[in-house]
């Protein structure tokens, strides 16, 4: 399976990424004209969006609107159908919204650096040490990292503006979904509740609904609602692929390349993340392997806690369970897109997503 | 002028309160039936909303629409008359909004208490380490606040979705202003930008942007758009009477009874936040006063501290030249208010309320 991002992706990826940068450029020059100040927080999120990401959510949505407007019964037969624009306005709100969720979660998780760059509480938190400024530098790096990611949110909004009612509706739900699924998260690592049905659980929040069914059932609400039978099937596909979107988030999460995946290895067994990976390998620990998996969720590993813990996972075969977990889920989803009233191209893009969100090494 | 709420603000009050009820136990009986920790934000958010608050922004709404819909120009000769249903839930939108951003201000300024009862990162703090969870009991209970405003804000987003495509434009814009005028507040408060044009700056964006012009301009966008003839008149009222509620919130952040207002006194001072009321002392004071000005922004100032400091905002005569402008601005928007193209009991409300915000408690 390939691990480079197919053109599917990158394609639809070009157009948002110009889409974010008019809006961020247009919007700090009229805040600018007002007072400068007020643009440095729209800046700042600015250097967010162009520091990479993959675009995911924004693909997803585009082919799902991509196949229902190109399938054989037609987007254009009902409904109205809406221009391009509308489509890439959604994905860069889907974007916006990721950026707003992650400069979040880096303050829950105290991360340090996301796709290789200083996070926004810990460039701000730096900032008012640098400047000399009065106050706890935590504090203010935290308090303009929430700003900025609630500003996020707002421009988010404002973007998913023009699109119809049935697609706001599935917007509304999944950040309903998202900050529930945080929460679970937030509170089953404090809570030391590491065990599968939570993990699962809070990857079909996280992960299968608000970066796959979610802006699939949305793009194809983008020319009017959608029939029941069209938004199943759609979550047919979505469910087991973002279950295994997660399931290679969290081997990245361990095994990954530092470099690569842009946060350092070991954070997720230091916050004690629920994941399918820590519950299989606790199920099959044996007494001296519990007591190393005993760590997971202790702020204070070492390296060399970590690679104990990485060895466990890996002696116990939890690695190799996870791995043929996900071959199976992909293959699951890749035989659901072939039954989609899609036309070609959208079903051809659907897979090719699925095997890259597979193999992705990112 | 009356310091107890007017019936046109407690009528409202009503109908908004009973729809956020209705809203919470709804979502939390649909959480718990996925999973009851689901329901636990849900829940945490409730408590916010029904810990009381003073419901504005919602009256304000409410009879910007009210306004224009029984004003000589009638709003039923043109756009389309939306359901008294809409109008509550538009308010119930701004109480939500503003729950998302006391939740997330009182992280920024590490408030413990607000409306009499702990904070939500406080009390969220605290349950950690009554449960014995493990993290540090700072971060969880910030995160889980995060997460309860970011809640509070997707559900008055959801809220504000049956409302027409000129209410929510303005919807969208005073988001952006809210969190810019935050931003600026936070960072001249580290940077110890006390000066006045600050101040003033600072408060258009929250108060009279945020708390008045935007709710009545929306509220008057209810039954389609509004002339801009309308929306400037509109403003033309807010602007004063907006920043006469903050400079009495700034008076009762230092003169304040402390049980009444739900907040320490003094607060403000050590957070450093700029003030009219501290640009107008900082101006007038001779150099020994000046020196106990100096103090303001200090975490650490002690309740003598913070007694000498008030003494130097009266000596000034600044608390009396505050109370001036308050008696100038709010009288400018009760001007305004009569030349409304509203019916009388509208008037009459708008007359009202500008006493009330100009002369309350708390």
């Amino acid at each position: 399976m390939p691990s480079l991002a197919p053109p599917q992706l990158t394609d639809v990826a070009v157009k948002v990424e110009r889409r974010l940068t008019d809006l961020v450029a247009e919007q700090s020059g009229v805040w600018a004209s007002f007072d400068g100040r007020l643009a440095e927080a729209v800046d700042e999120l600015g250097s967010v969006l162009s520091s990479g990401g993959k675009r995911l959510r924004a693909a997803f949505c585009y082919w799902g609107w991509h196949g229902r407007r190109h399938g054989p019964g037609g987007g254009l037969g009902f409904g109205s159908p809406c221009d391009e624009s509308v489509v890439v306005d959604a994905g860069a709100a889907f974007e916006l919204l990721q950026a707003f969720a992650l400069i979040h979660d880096d303050i829950m998780d105290d991360s340090a650096t996301r796709r290789g760059r200083p996070t926004v509480h810990v460039s701000q938190a730096r900032r008012l040490t640098a400047e000399g400024w009065q106050g706890e530098a935590r504090r203010f790096g935290e308090g303009v990292a929430i700003l900025v990611g609630d500003l996020s949110h707002a421009y988010a909004d404002q973007l998913m503006g023009s699109a119809p009612d049935a697609a706001r509706r599935i917007w509304d739900e999944l950040r309903i979904e998202l900050n529930l699924g945080q929460y679970l998260d937030l509170r089953s690592a404090a809570a030391g509740q590491l065990d599968g049905d939570t993990a699962l659980r809070v990857s079909t929040f996280k992960s299968a609904l608000y970066t796959i069914v979610r802006p699939l059932q949305l793009g194809a609400s983008l020319d009017g609602p959608a029939g029941e039978g069209l938004l199943a099937l759609l979550e047919r596909y979505g469910r087991p692929l973002g279950r295994a979107f997660q399931l290679r988030d969290d081997l990245l999460g361990v095994l990954g390349d530092e470099v690569t995946i842009g946060k350092p290895v070991g954070d997720d067994l230091r916050e004690g993340k629920p994941t399918e990976l820590a519950a299989v390998a606790i199920d099959r620990a044996d007494p001296a392997q519990a007591r190393l998996l005993a760590g997971i969720g202790r702020r204070d590993l070492s390296a060399g806690d970590v690679a104990a813990i990485v060895g466990v996972l890996q002696d116990t075969g939890a690695v190799g369970e996870i791995n043929n977990r996900i071959t199976g889920l992909v293959s699951e989803a890749i035989d659901v897109a072939a039954d989609l009233p899609f036309d070609h191209e959208s079903k051809g893009a659907l897979v090719a997503l699925a095997e890259y969100v597979a193999a992705r090494n990112s």
